[in-house]
């Protein structure tokens, strides 16, 4: 049975990107040796290094003057690495849900935050100033659990720092806006255990405190990312991703790509007389789509997970703060997918 | 033609490994989706992680009390994690190395260190005494570029915290004697992207300072090593070695493999007429083999290199602080390539 992958990460990744990883970890660029198994100081990892930073900077089209990082640790460990290489006295932080939370408990521990939150995560505040005396202004640009996205670049003086853990990749950006942007690459781009991070140097080298080795972003920068063993497999495969997204003509075919998706899906939903999306209006995410049961229907909860498995569709459970459903529509979930569980929609209302 | 695999790491890995790995990635635990592609929290993966914890508390024999973590960043991000959340006043470091080293100077940043040096890293100090009013002592077990290691567990009564990144599971410890061992797994246990944490919870809680997340072990053992997406194909490959090495007979027969291929690289070394080995005497190393050129042989270093590499022997050139050749042999190199090896010196001596 054709599987339909929706997990909210790790997730999907196009199967080209298996098969290449998989053609390396058989015999890595005609060395004998499998890719599991040969040093990241070897010539043939190093191409792979450079070439992947090179594709980074190209379909993100990131100007002179900004470094991309390959590093571990995930996303979270940038929640205190950001702060402690970059905040001197204050920043502000639009907090747009779980992972916002979580960065701002860890900057506060050097410095003082400002929050700018709405009432609930399920939009996004608007029209409210930012304190442009502070050292920097973070955002998170999708939030995976409760589905709600950030569509454009913001317009500060000061460097904007962003989590785009969920959604890089995926439309056009204008990167000389922002000061730092970051994520763990196993939803949109890898497998787990790898985080990029895009910086602009010039950010660097301005704070007094000292600042353990492997947290400061300058000696991963002196060594082009290899200042200790980066997690070759993941990188590997982020490459083969890079690759197939400018095959396939770019991020703005991505955006298309996503727009087309997330408009199939919530049309489905806004006209469904059993499910009702949980986010309304222009903070939809195009990358995690989430929904519940209506009220008088919520005992069907369980049947409908278990009906869409039985079609083959994995990882619709929605996060257990919001409850429901959730679809994770990132680049590598084809549009077929979406028809598909669109059809599951609208068999299993045909049912009830 | 048969590749030898000596590399200081990431290194070699039993074929077994790379092939189980392989499988999961083109189909993960029957769930018809890629090891790559699935969610860390789905039951699959979590009885990966369940089992990779249980087999290395197993197969190391771990009391009870300590719990084991599988984390990203490597040993370098361990170097300022550990001071950060065990030393209040001073620490004791026995420094063997470039490793250890690097280890003192984040340290520093958190405590005093009292550093216990030798004249050279080319052998271990002896006859020291630790400090015992320390918070803890240090130890690199095994020195890859100098090519020493520790051949005994320390009896002292302040814990013992070891970075036992390039001898993990190639000898019997007596894990009760420490209170941390950690290490990056791209050399005796996984691909590059998995660090293991083995730590003794008691001693968790005791500084006053503030501890970023990530960097506080409590919150990963609190999540059983789950606290962030864990770096799923690096596990899932180390679950693979650990299972190779239970199958084989475990520790013990790690050890004795370990030392019958030393003492075959070694006895050829010290009996040559071209080569000589950089260490001498009880703190060789059995995993990093170090040797070079007699003086009046050093020009034919690199034809050296070139004649071991036409037989399918990667990974000898030494590191540039020793310069010269190593043989990397840990858990994975089979005695066939060291005897390889030896008959790849003694046919160059024949010719020269």
């Amino acid at each position: 049975m054709k599987k339909h992958n929706f997990s909210a990460g790790p997730a999907a990744l196009p199967q080209v990107v298996i098969d290449e990883t998989i053609k390396a970890m058989q015999n890595f660029a005609g060395t004998g040796l499998s890719l599991a198994c040969v040093s990241h100081r070897g010539k043939e990892f190093d191409a792979v290094n450079a070439e992947t930073q090179q594709l980074f900077k190209e379909l993100l089209n990131i100007p002179a003057g900004y470094e991309v990082l390959f590093l571990g640790g995930g996303a979270s460990l940038q929640f205190c690495m950001l702060p402690q290489n970059l905040l001197n006295k204050k920043a502000v932080f639009l907090n747009t849900g779980v992972w916002s939370t979580k960065a701002i408990k860890e900057a506060k521990l050097f410095g003082e935050v400002i929050e700018i939150k709405g009432e609930s995560f399920m939009s996004i505040p608007k029209g409210f100033t930012i304190d442009e005396t502070a050292d920097y202004f973070h955002i998170t640009t999708n939030n995976t659990i409760y589905g709600t996205q950030l569509h454009a670049d913001f317009d500060t003086k000061i460097p904007v720092i962003a989590d785009m853990s969920s959604d890089i990749m995926s439309r056009r950006i204008d990167v000389s806006k922002y000061g730092v942007i970051y994520g763990g690459a196993q939803k949109n781009l890898a497998p787990a255990g790898v985080t990029f991070v895009i910086i602009k140097t010039e950010l660097l080298g301005k704070v007094d405190r000292a600042i353990p080795s492997y947290l400061d972003y300058k000696n991963h920068i002196k060594e082009s990312s290899m200042y200790n063993t980066p997690p070759v497999i993941p990188i590997y495969a982020m490459l083969q991703n890079l690759k197939w997204i400018k095959e396939l003509g770019g991020v703005d075919v991505m955006e298309q790509r996503a727009k087309e998706k997330a408009e199939i899906l919530y049309a489905a939903l806004d006209s469904s007389r059993l499910f009702r999306p949980t986010v309304i209006g222009e903070d939809r995410s195009l990358m995690n789509i989430c929904w519940v049961m209506k009220d008088e229907y919520k005992e069907l909860e369980k049947e409908f997970l278990d009906f869409a498995k039985s079609k083959g569709m994995e990882g619709l459970k929605g996060h257990r703060l919001v409850g429901g459903f959730r679809a994770s529509v990132y680049n590598a979930v084809e549009k077929e997918s979406v028809i598909a569980l669109v059809d599951a929609i609208k068999e299993f209302e045909a049912k009830h």
